[in-house]
Order: C-alpha cells, then sequence, then structure tokens
C-alpha cells in the first residue's frame, strides 16, 4: 500500500495521548495534515502508513498535547514586576488601576499580548484562555503568533480602561465577537469581571450576549473569603446561587479561581457542566487560598490551570503552575496520594480543554483534533535518570522533573510555532525591545509618582480637592471647667452651628520634609446627647508651611488637599510606606460663629484619652487670599480680647507636634 | 595608581550584595584573587582599582551570592522519579529503602552525587548540606565539582546501608572527620538522622564527635505532625525539648524541616543558635505541611532553604523552592505582605549561610569572603521588561520571575564552575551515562520485583516464612445449633488446644491468577468469656493452587507464604495495589485434637455479620509430605463419619469464593 502524503510527522518520541485511554507510547508518533492530528500511534505504524515533507526526530523528548492556560490576562505582562509583596487592595487600587487608567491603550495590549505569547509558547502552551481591555487588539496579536484562544472582553459596571460605562463595553463586546467569531484560531467570548463588579442587569446583558453568540463566558468566581462574605452581607447568599439567580451558568461559562466555593456551590457547577479555570500561584501570592481540587476533581467538574496575570504570578509557566497544583493539594490537605502526576497533566491538557468548552478541537492527541502539540526534551541533567518500572513515570517525569524551559518544539492548529526554541511566528527581539519602550514610560510615570505625595494621592482618589491655602490658627491652653457655650452667649457672638465630634487622627510623617504631612481622620460626630449620628474618613494632605506669625495669631501658608478616605488606614500605610506615624485623639466640641460678618470655627478640644485632658480652645479661619487672611489674624486678636485671654498664653504649634513620636 | 593584579573580574551586573547594609549597585563588579573577594562595588570604581586576565561582562545580568542548598540528599538524584505520589511509609518502605538497601554503595553515592553537583551548579547552587550514606564518597564527588559542601554522614539506631550498627557508622563518621577537616571546599560533619531514629546514648555519642571537631551537627527535626504525636506518647515530651535533654543543641546543629514546631520550641532554638533547613516542596509532596517561616524569621532564627533529596522533590532547583517560600507563607498564612521577595532572596543566600554556621566564609558578596557568586542572566522573555521605580524589584526579579536556567555563570572559592552554561569542572555526559546505568539496575531489580508478588512482600517483611505445601481441608454447612464441644467430647477425640477468635480477613486478588492472593488478617483471640486476649497482624500469600479431590476432603497444593504484618492494610493495599478486595469476616471457635496420631484443627466458623450467620464445620491438616497429605486426607475421612456428617453434604470452596466481590 502506498503511504499517504501528510505535512508533519513527529516520530520516536514518548507520547502521552491524553485521550480517553489514557494511551501512552514509549515510541510513539503524530501525522499531521493541514491544521488536524491525521493519525496517533507506534512510530512504526505511523512511518510505515505515512510519509510527510516534515519530520521531526523526537527522540528524548516526550510528545504531549499542548498545555492549556485556562486563565490569564495576556497584556500584563508589561506590569510584570511592577508591584510585588504588596496587599490586594493596595497593590489594585495603589498600582494596578492607576496605571492600567493612564496606559491600557490599544498599543499595550497588542504588545503586552505579542510578548506573553512568546512567553507562553516557549514553555509548551498552545491555548490560553483571556480576559482584558481592548480584547480585539488581544486577538490580533494572537492570530498574528498563531495561538489558540478564548478572549473575554472585560465588562465591569464602573468605568474602565476601555469603555466609560458598560453599555459601551457590551457594544464593543458584541462588535469584538461579531469581527471574530468562526476565525480558526480565536473564540471571542463575554468577560464580566467577577460577581462584585456587575450589576444583576449587566450580567443578564453578558448572558444574552454569550447565548446569542454560542460564545464562552468568563469571569473570576469566589476568588477570596472576602468576596464570599460581603455577598452574604449584601445578598443574604453566596457567590454561586446569587449569579444563578440571573442564569449566569445557562452560558458556556469558565469560572476563574473558585478558591472559596461550598459544597453545594461545587454541585451547582457540575449540573451546569461549567468550566473552572484553577490558578494556584496568584492565589498563592495574592494571599487568596488553596482550592480544592481534588475535591472538584471528584464531584466530576472539568478543572483546568490558569496562570492568572503576570502582574501577580510573575509568569505564564504552566509548568510550575502544574506541579504547584499536586503540592498544594497533597501538602495542604494532608494527604500525598492526592493530585497524583498523571490527574495533574490531565488537568493541564484535556481537562483544561473540558473548562474552556473546547475538548471537541484541543487537548489530547487524537485523529480529528486539531495538531495542538508540545515537544518536550526529558534528557537535561535534572530530569536524569529514568526509570521504566512503572508505566506512569511519565507523567511524575513531565509534572515533577520538568521545566518550561525543556519544551523543545510547539505546534497549533499544524503550524510549528517554535522548533528547536526558536521561535517561528513571532519576532521576538522586536517585541521585546517595544515592551522594554512601554515599560519606560511607566517606569517614568512611577518615578514620578512615588517622589510625589500628592500625585500618590491624586492616583487613588477620585474626589480629591484643593483647601484654602491661608490658615488662621490660635491655640489656648484653658481651664478644664470652661464652658464654650457659656462664654459664646455672655460674648454674645452670633452661633449658627455647632457639632460634637471625637477625632482620630494618624499623621503619616516623611523623611523628606519639604513632602508635607498626611493626615488619616476618622472623624465621629456625636449629638448633643453622645450618640454617634454620623462618621467620616479624610485624608487630608499638608504641604510644608511658610509660617507668619501675628500678634495674636499663626497665619499659616501651605498647600492642602482633602479627600474622602476610602480605604483602610491599613491600606495609606502601606501604600505610602510613612518615616513615621503620630496619633491625635480628640474630644472637639465645635462651633462656627459669625463675628463681624466674617465667620470662624471655635473648637474646645479636649486632647489625649480621658483619663488626662488637656484642654485647649482654638480659633481658625482659612481663606483663599492674604490679604483676606490678613484681616482675619486681626479679627481673631479682637476675639481673644473679647474672650478676655492674654495673648501671652496662646501657642503656635499643631496638636500633632505635642505629641511624642509614635 | 598603577591597578592592582587580581584573578577575576566581574563587571556591568546588577549586583545584590546580600551584605549587612543589603547594598544593591545598580552597575557593580566584584574583584576576585585567589579564592577571596577582593572588592565588591560599582563597576567604574572596582575597574579603576584592578585589573584581570579573566575579565567577564555581567550586563543584563544580575550578579548574586551563590545560592545555598541547607539540605539535601544528593545521591538520590539516582531515585528521582523512582516511586511518587505516595504515601510516605509506602513510599519509604516500600520504595526507597529497599532499593537503598540494595543499590546504595560506594559507586552510587558518587555517581549520585556528581549528577547532583551538575544539576546544582547549573542552578547557581554553590553550596550544600547534604546527610546521606558513605559521605567520603560524597565528598570525593563534590571535591572534584568544586562545590562547597557540609557534609553529614548518617548515623541510625538501626542498620543502615553502610554500616551493620551505629557503632560502626560513628567510627566511619570519625573517619570521615579527620580524613576532610580543614578541606577548602568540605566540612565533615555528624548526621544523626532524627529523634525517632535514635537512642539517647547514640545521640549523646553524636553529640561528642560533633564537638570534639566542631563541626556542624546535621539533624532531621519535627518533619511530620506524627513524629511529634509519637514523641509526646513515647517521651512525654515534643522532640526538640527532648533533644535537649541530651545537649544536642550545644553543637552547631542543623536542623533540617522543622514543619511542626512549638513556639517554645523555636525560642529554643533560637537561644543555641540552631540554624533551621526549610524544604518547603518536599514537605509539600510528601505531605507533612508547611513550616511557619516567617514566624521563625521573626523570632530572630537563622532559616536556609533546602530542596530536600530530588527522589522526593523531584529536583535540585532553588529558584523553585525560593518561590515556593514566599507564595506559601503568603497563601498560608494569609497575609501577602509576608516574606516578601527580599527576605526570601536572604533565605536562599546570607540566611542560609548562617543556618549552616559558615557565613563568616560565603553567603554575600563582601571584600574576605570565599568568592561563591551566580551570575543570573536576566535578559529571558519570561523575565521582562523590567522596572526601576522601586530600588527593592531586583528581588522580585530573582524570586517571581527568574527560573534556574537563567544562571549563566557559578564561582565558587574563586573557581569557574559553569562559565556561559558550559560546566567547567565536570563531564556531565559520562556521569549521565554512569547514572543511567545505575538506574537501568534499578530498573530491573525493580521490575523484576514489581511483577511478582511473593518478591514485593519478600521487601519489606523481616520475618516471612514459608508454609507448609499441602494443605488438607473440608468444609460442611452445619445447623446454627451445633455445639462443638459436646460433638467432640461424644466422639472422644483428645482436644488439646482450643480458642475463640474473631477473624477479619481482606483478600487482595490481582488480575494475573497465576500471581496468587494475599490475605490481610487481623486475628482477636478471645477467652471463653469473650475477653480480648491478644491481637495478631499477619499477611499469608497463597500462590495460585493444583486442587485435587478426594472422596471426603479437598487437598491443595500451592505456595503458601506468612509473615507478620508491621504495617496498616492501607499501606499494603497502596503497596500492592490489588485489581479487586474481598472481606471475610467470621467468628471461630478452634479445637487442636489428635486423631490416629494425627494434629487436626477443627473450626466451627460463623460467617458474616452477626444478623446473618452462616455456620461451617471445617477440618483442616498441613503437612510438607505429598504421601502424608493422602494419609490425612483419608483421616479426615473418617473424621466425618465418625461425627455423623454426609460426605454429599461437604463443599469444596474457600470462604472467600462464597463473598461477593468488594
Amino acid at each position: 500500500m502506498p503511504k499517504q502524503n501528510v505535512d508533519i510527522l513527529l516520530i520516536n518520541g514518548w507520547l502521552v495521548a491524553m485521550d480517553d485511554q489514557m494511551n501512552v507510547y514509549p515510541d510513539g508518533a503524530v501525522a499531521i495534515k493541514n491544521d488536524l492530528i491525521e493519525a496517533v500511534g507506534p512510530s512504526a505504524e505511523i512511518e510505515a502508513a505515512y510519509q510527510a515533507t516534515t519530520v521531526i526526530d523526537c527522540r528524548d523528548c516526550i510528545i504531549s498535547p499542548g498545555l492549556i492556560n485556562a486563565h490569564t490576562h495576556a497584556p500584563m505582562t508589561l506590569l510584570r514586576g511592577l508591584a510585588d509583596d504588596l496587599r490586594l487592595d493596595v497593590w489594585l487600587y495603589g498600582y494596578m488601576m492607576p496605571v492600567e487608567r493612564e496606559f491600557v491603550d490599544h498599543h499595550f495590549c497588542y504588545t503586552g499580548t505579542l510578548l506573553a505569547c512568546a512567553e507562553m509558547i516557549r514553555s509548551g502552551i498552545t491555548t490560553f484562555c483571556d480576559m482584558y481591555y481592548n480584547e480585539a487588539e488581544i486577538a490580533r496579536a494572537t492570530a498574528e503568533a498563531g495561538m489558540r484562544a478564548i478572549l473575554a472582553q472585560t465588562i465591569l459596571k464602573f468605568p474602565s480602561p476601555d469603555a466609560t460605562n458598560y453599555d459601551e463595553s457590551l457594544d464593543y463586546c458584541r462588535q469584538f465577537i461579531e469581527e471574530w467569531l468562526g476565525h480558526p484560531l480565536i473564540i471571542p467570548a463575554v468577560g464580566p469581571h467577577a460577581p462584585y463588579t456587575a450589576t444583576p442587569d449587566m450580567l443578564k446583558s453578558c448572558v444574552a450576549l454569550a447565548t446569542e453568540f454560542d460564545v464562552p463566558l468568563h469571569i473570576h468566581v469566589g476568588e477570596t473569603a472576602l468576596e464570599q462574605e460581603n455577598s452574604r452581607n449584601q445578598h443574604n447568599m453566596t457567590v454561586v446561587p446569587w449569579l444563578d439567580q440571573y442564569n449566569l451558568f445557562q452560558a458556556k461559562v469558565i469560572a476563574a479561581h473558585c478558591v472559596h466555593l461550598g459544597d453545594t456551590e461545587m454541585q451547582t457547577l457540575r449540573h451546569y457542566h461549567t468550566g473552572i479555570a484553577h490558578c494556584p500561584s496568584s492565589n498563592l501570592k495574592l494571599a487568596s487560598g488553596v482550592a480544592r481540587v481534588q475535591k472538584m476533581v471528584n464531584l466530576g467538574l472539568h478543572v483546568g490551570i490558569g496562570t492568572d496575570g503576570p502582574a501577580s504570578n510573575n509568569d505564564l509557566d504552566m509548568f510550575e503552575e502544574t506541579r504547584l497544583v499536586a503540592f498544594l493539594q497533597k501538602g495542604i490537605f494532608n494527604d500525598p496520594t492526592l493530585l497524583p502526576a498523571k490527574t495533574a497533566w490531565t488537568l493541564a491538557t484535556i481537562e483544561g480543554a473540558r473548562a474552556l468548552h473546547i475538548d471537541h478541537l484541543t487537548g489530547s492527541l487524537e485523529a480529528g483534533k486539531r495538531a495542538d502539540i508540545a515537544v518536550i526534551s526529558i534528557n537535561a541533567t535534572h530530569q536524569l535518570p529514568r526509570f521504566s518500572h512503572n508505566p506512569e513515570a511519565v507523567y511524575a517525569q513531565l509534572v515533577y522533573a520538568t521545566k518550561a524551559t525543556d519544551v523543545r518544539d510547539v505546534i497549533v492548529d499544524g503550524k510549528l510555532l517554535m522548533r528547536d526554541r526558536v521561535l517561528q511566528t513571532l519576532n521576538e527581539q522586536e517585541i521585546i525591545k517595544e515592551a522594554r519602550q512601554v515599560a519606560k514610560q511607566i517606569d517614568t510615570f512611577l518615578i514620578a509618582r512615588e517622589g510625589n505625595i500628592l500625585s500618590k494621592l491624586l492616583a487613588i482618589s477620585a474626589d480629591f480637592i484643593p483647601q484654602e491655602t491661608f490658615e488662621i490658627q490660635v491655640k489656648i491652653n484653658v481651664p478644664e471647667s470652661i464652658n464654650l457655650d457659656t462664654m459664646l452667649k455672655e460674648t454674645e457672638l452670633e452661633t449658627f452651628r455647632s457639632s460634637i465630634r471625637e477625632q482620630y487622627d494618624t499623621y503619616f510623617l516623611f523623611e523628606d520634609k519639604e513632602a508635607g504631612r498626611l493626615r488619616f481622620r476618622e472623624d465621629h460626630v456625636k449629638t448633643e446627647q453622645g450618640e454617634l449620628k454620623d462618621t467620616f474618613y479624610r485624608m487630608t494632605l499638608m504641604g510644608p508651611t511658610s509660617e507668619k506669625e501675628f500678634e495674636n495669631s499663626i497665619l499659616l501658608s501651605r498647600g492642602r488637599y482633602t479627600a474622602s478616605a476610602g480605604h483602610t488606614l491599613r491600606f495609606y500605610r502601606e501604600y505610602f510606606k510613612p518615616a513615621s506615624e503620630r496619633e491625635v485623639v480628640k474630644h472637639r466640641r465645635r462651633c462656627h460663629v459669625a463675628y463681624q460678618d466674617t465667620h470662624f470655627a471655635i473648637n474646645l478640644d479636649r486632647l489625649g484619652d480621658s483619663e488626662t485632658k488637656d484642654v485647649y480652645l482654638e480659633i481658625k479661619a482659612r481663606t483663599w487670599s492674604a490679604k483676606d487672611a490678613l484681616r482675619k489674624a486681626e479679627l481673631i486678636g479682637e476675639l481673644l480680647e473679647k474672650f478676655g485671654f492674654k495673648t501671652e498664653s496662646q501657642f503656635k504649634i499643631e496638636y500633632v507636634d505635642l505629641i511624642e513620636q509614635v
């Protein structure tokens, strides 16, 4: 019988088919014609039946289905190593979001994806599932690289780098789907970011869109314990049932992370054939926890493995992830037989394909599937020796002893993307040059920002406002018995507003005095009866002051900026990294008075804890005008006289400077 | 001023000194003369002051102190991938110990160490701390490779591959120390394996030996929760105080693992300046748990990082370990700011040196220390781009984005061991050839053993004995009301021993019928009053039978082997991996009787649980002789007649074959 012509023959390899029978051919071969696998079997049989122009000898190599990276944010390669070892909020709100807001555009997404594809091809990945912005640019880069991908356009309830609102995102997503649907490599998808960044209406629109085009829907689910806690508090249910209300799982869902799922939630996902993308490195590095992967596998859920974005990993190395999946299940759930190498390699390949709902296309080496293949050298010192007494040792070899850098050749859709570790479709040096260019701009931006507290504060505050430049203030140490209301009554001043406040101030001090000071104020407003009425949190940046002393008051001139503080004190501490801190706690009785048609705040402040109260009277005014400031300073002098205080008893420093350094 | 002559100049690198000031030189250089670092500083300064014959340009590289592998069993490279995903006891008693008993000799230790050194040099390791057998051979190989090492000769209370008792090991260890003490690279050490494999006397001798020569003492401490549990049960205290009783920590101790230490135990180790070798991969893979590293660091303990032996890891990759240390502390102890990259790299270098009590020699780049250096390329796709806004990003780059394969050059004691990824002191191909040879022998041994249940059983049983080849037995289904004692009395048979037993049998069945069956029997011996007197656990291998049926009995001829079962049923299940199992539970009244001067066992057996008891009378005898078997079969016939049973009521299969497959 004459030999059949095919395009590529891979021969003489240790072949793991990852098919239903888990066939392993110690001397195996694959015949590839066009984009498809024509045949898989022992080398002798395949070579007897087929001939090809390209014959690749895979001696001392494993032939495996290419790895499937079930969850990433590819362009974030450009943010690799930007900020590490930070708490999630500091990392996200302090670094990722401000930088993304500033830099994520078409060029960023295209360049970052090219860099990601180069790295992924090098480490044997043939398919990835992405969620980011400007997804059409990511598709363009991925198609150029020749990789297979499910690309989900991010949809958020709030403005994102590529849309001012979610209607815009949905429109863009529809356009993106229409443009790419039916492409041999790219499967467009809908990417509502997460339950906590979605509205019910937004979710329904996402499901409708995914259903209309029969494309996958990619979403983060149950990544942190906090997400579940908030969901229970806000919706009285955990995230999976909450999403289920809006029929989310009717779509072909790929749920990333799933670290914190209850048993019932797992059952729900199983019922709907939802795919899971487990991301062990990212879940550890961001301290989210360890997903119960063996449990999910036992339940029959399809679990794939993802690297997550390289900003939180910091690489796209599926070998590292796959090993970690096995290690963590054993070590954390206390049983070394959990998630053996064979299962781990299944998750990295065919189960990954199932999780992405594309196992009819890829994930195993079987005739009729697309030719997505990794040829992995097993001849490095760190992989030797080998034992053959256990036929399943090939999986242990792959999972426990092989590195991403051992991948030799990569084929996707029948096309060689890497041969002998040389990329065939991408100009790596050009990509790196371009990536360095983007990184340099980000670096310049961050260097400027990190050197300036105002810029740092602006980067994380939506409602930041500059305040009056001039502050006129005087403080006088007064007897504990003083009564502000009586005093004001006696002096017949018009009091038009008053309040009682407990104020907890934390000052961040920096080594560079010119940098100014930051004050985090927790302000409890109380009724006359002492009941808590309201609580405010404010950040105030006080620039360095130029003081001008008057006879009866201090006139301060400085830049002041204030914003509501949406984050915790801990957040600001970790974000600003002050050299030292000081705390000022005071009970304040505040009256706003009018004197000579001018407003003043008069505060009676009891400093410190209840045991050792020092009592001060403070008179204060603010203005934008230097001339007005002088006038107000005069008026404060008159007020002091009216109250009968001697000017020499006043003092000129601020409360924070009275306090010992913490 | 004329330039000073040195041997090697490393210039233009991003240098992390890991000294007390944590100096980082963005364009740094090192001058090396003989075995020592002559100077470290900015390239411009160093180049102005020194000239060398060998100048290595480290552009786009990080220059770091070489990595310190604080705990390994180097020759176990030869057992890499031998057995994975097994529970500790199956792995240890079923595979490691039988193979080590058979193969670990001088050649094994020498060859395995050469392979380990090749792998370690390739991944930037310059110093390692070992514990194994034939340590002088390990020293010979390490010195040839040119690596620095602390080499601890293993001492066990029971026989080991290199000694029949611990006196022999201690003698060998003394000899080894005397031979290698003062070597520029090798520091010999004493290695009592672990608290649970030591006697107090042995520990005292180890401490005395280590103290006499002022060499380190290396020991596994608190690796598993079980070790601590057993220690509390046996000694009424945890392992650290138990060891402290014998003044162990007076020596320069390096304690490996320390996964399960209480706070007080940590304080004790801190007090004695004990070094810790943390092995994250191994602790996960063997399901030991995660050590509280950040806590130990906070207490001021010196914690190094170890790969552990490549049989349980399965490699010697310190980059992987270092990343894992950071990941695990964050992910498991719920805080992403724990163990930041800077700390992780410290543990991998200078803290590793401190843990090994050799920080006066190595661990940092400082004038006067030995020149132990790794030059690490940072130009691979997976490491790009880079950001410079954060001066500590260099540590994140090393820990989170760099792989062992990025190491370019390695210098130990001033000598280049690798340059441009080519090993300078070792013939890698020769070593690999030799390693493959050893592996092949082990493979052959294991293939033979795995194919033969008897060999597998022999490998794990100390007291295995063959039993009589011929078994003559007959069973009769009898009424539930039967009373064996009355029956024997009436027939005037001499009864010389009787017992009551509850027997729980688990049969392992294999696909290959010729392989025979394995029976795990839990045998509860009771008094006439029903009180538990004794419990036996036995493994019995029953070879395939050739049956010969007699008129009144069945004559079985087969190989039978029995041994006391020292492991759990679970162990045997995981070790033998039966195709299926069957359980037989019975209540047995057994009488030994003499008839015609011949001994017979007569059993009255009630099968199954108490609800549905089938009652059988069984008459049994065994013999080595075929002729004697025939005679006993005749006598059994006579006995049956004597008891008044019809021969046609007898049946010919064994209980296990009555039972449905589990």
